[in-house]
């Protein structure tokens, strides 16, 4: 630079054009992308990472912990943990993204996140049978139907269903190959379901990691609200990923990920022992009713 | 929810309503962190998260890939890659970090990218030496002075230079241990230099990995431009880090990290053979002038 630069205002002026000149600069270079929406992408994200910069005045120590916590929370990913989708969840994104793509359609019932724990290909149970398969936890009677906005039942919608046991584990983390707190069912000839599953309880999200980290140096609660994962598809139908709460849970509305919704709370009734609804007799137990309404397909 | 949404206009009021209160709960879950300056870079980190996702509309499938590419970018990371720099530095961040951290002070030597090339304990150099040290390439003749902002001169200021050889290599990339192209040495009772290095040449940045791929589908090059590194320090004195660059170069102001300043760009004198101004004679050889001046430490 060649003028000089003695006053501190006109310092600030000249330093304030050279930080707006460089963002249209790196704007401008992807203006070659071929492909529109790519470009779109990166130019948007490109201005907010400047913007964020530049409302911190991010100091150079600073922008290297950041280097390093990228890095290492792309390091701390395998095969069977994503410590960026962690990430996205601890930031409320992921629960951004389903919200802007699940928007509210009449009375469907509400997305939640997905998580990282759905698995392709669980077990297929027959209508009242057992999803636990062995794990370990409370069984809680789980009934309800599936219908359209138009509350037309809708039979044989395919039912994913997953949840951690009481230890607070998936059967993804018991390190061996078992199914288990999995599996599908199908809704009848009137849209009905039923099948026993685990009473949810809390457990943490994986927070050894740099997430967990991060959380605890902010102060946060790695801890989920009590939920059982739900996603439902029929032909026509938007599909619905979703969980169900527990009502006066213990984590409730501070959930790690943001994913909780008043409209998922639901109240699961508590037996010290049976009879049950379908004639067992099981040493505590609980029972909760799920009536699921899923929007039409054309509608998103 | 409980009410019915069933005309596109309310759905839309209720559905901004909703992004824009996750993004309030998403921030104030973060008011729990103890360390002031760490709450406010997750604050404003998280605000311009979701403004980029509101903004792009950004769908769950565009989401995943951002997930994987940012995981991709971490496991491309080894002792000797740092793809994440490489990610702030094609998003012009590094940069913009460096010019926030190194505002304009009088006619002070601007700063630019300090790159992933350095290596601390290079080679001490006599004056007149020649960091090339082996590696190969054109010899360019080095001269210059090192001053304050007052003109006066800064007797035994430590000055770090660093390139890349005639094939666009850094010693760290040959996969030995050799130290070649580096070197560090002393500005004399004058406050004068001299030295022997490579004229530099334009290379791309290390593009085989997921940075390579997006600046391809940005259509963008990964070439930098022809560039020597210097890092001078002396008591007293803000730290430079900062590049020379060549007149005329082929890339330029299309470097692909947007390291360019006009102030930086010298005219590198060809010569087709010697003699040198230290009397040597050598065949085909460049001569640059590069006469720097320090911000005292205290403006910073």
């Amino acid at each position: 630079m060649t003028e000089v630069l003695n006053d501190a205002h006109s310092a600030t002026v000249v330093q304030t054009a050279r930080e707006q000149a460089l963002v249209e600069t790196v704007v401008a270079s992807f203006d070659g992308a071929t492909d529109d929406r790519l470009r779109t992408i990166l130019q948007t994200v490109a201005r907010h990472v400047h913007a964020a910069a530049r409302e911190l005045q991010l100091t150079e120590i600073e922008w290297e912990s950041m280097i390093t916590f990228l890095t290492e929370t792309g390091q701390t990913c395998t095969d069977t943990r994503q410590e960026f989708i962690l990430l996205s969840d601890v930031l409320g994104l992921s629960m951004q993204v389903i919200g802007m793509n699940n928007p509210p359609v009449a009375d469907a019932t509400e997305a939640t996140v997905f998580g990282p724990f759905f698995v392709e290909g669980a077990p297929h149970i027959e209508l009242g049978g057992d999803m636990a398969l062995g794990a370990p936890g409370e069984p809680c009677w789980v009934t309800g139907s599936v219908s359209g906005t138009d509350g037309a039942p809708i039979v044989g919608a395919r039912i994913e269903v997953w949840e951690a046991d009481e230890a607070g584990q998936y059967d993804v983390q018991y390190g061996d190959d078992r199914q288990a707190a999995r599996a599908h069912l199908f809704s009848d000839n009137d849209g009905g379901f039923r099948f026993w599953g685990l009473t949810p309880t809390p457990y943490p999200i994986p927070h050894d990691g740099p997430v967990g980290r991060m959380l605890e140096a902010a102060g946060r609660s790695p801890m989920r609200a009590s939920h059982l994962h739900f996603m439902v598809t029929a032909p026509g139908y938007r599909r619905l990923v979703t969980h169900i709460f527990v009502e006066g849970d213990e984590i409730g509305w501070k959930d790690a990920v943001f994913g909780v919704k008043e409209s998922l709370i639901k109240s699961f009734a508590r037996h010290a022992s049976g009879p049950t609804p379908d004639g067992r007799y099981v040493t505590s137990w609980s029972e909760v009713t799920f009536d699921i309404v899923l929007a039409a397909a054309d509608r998103n």
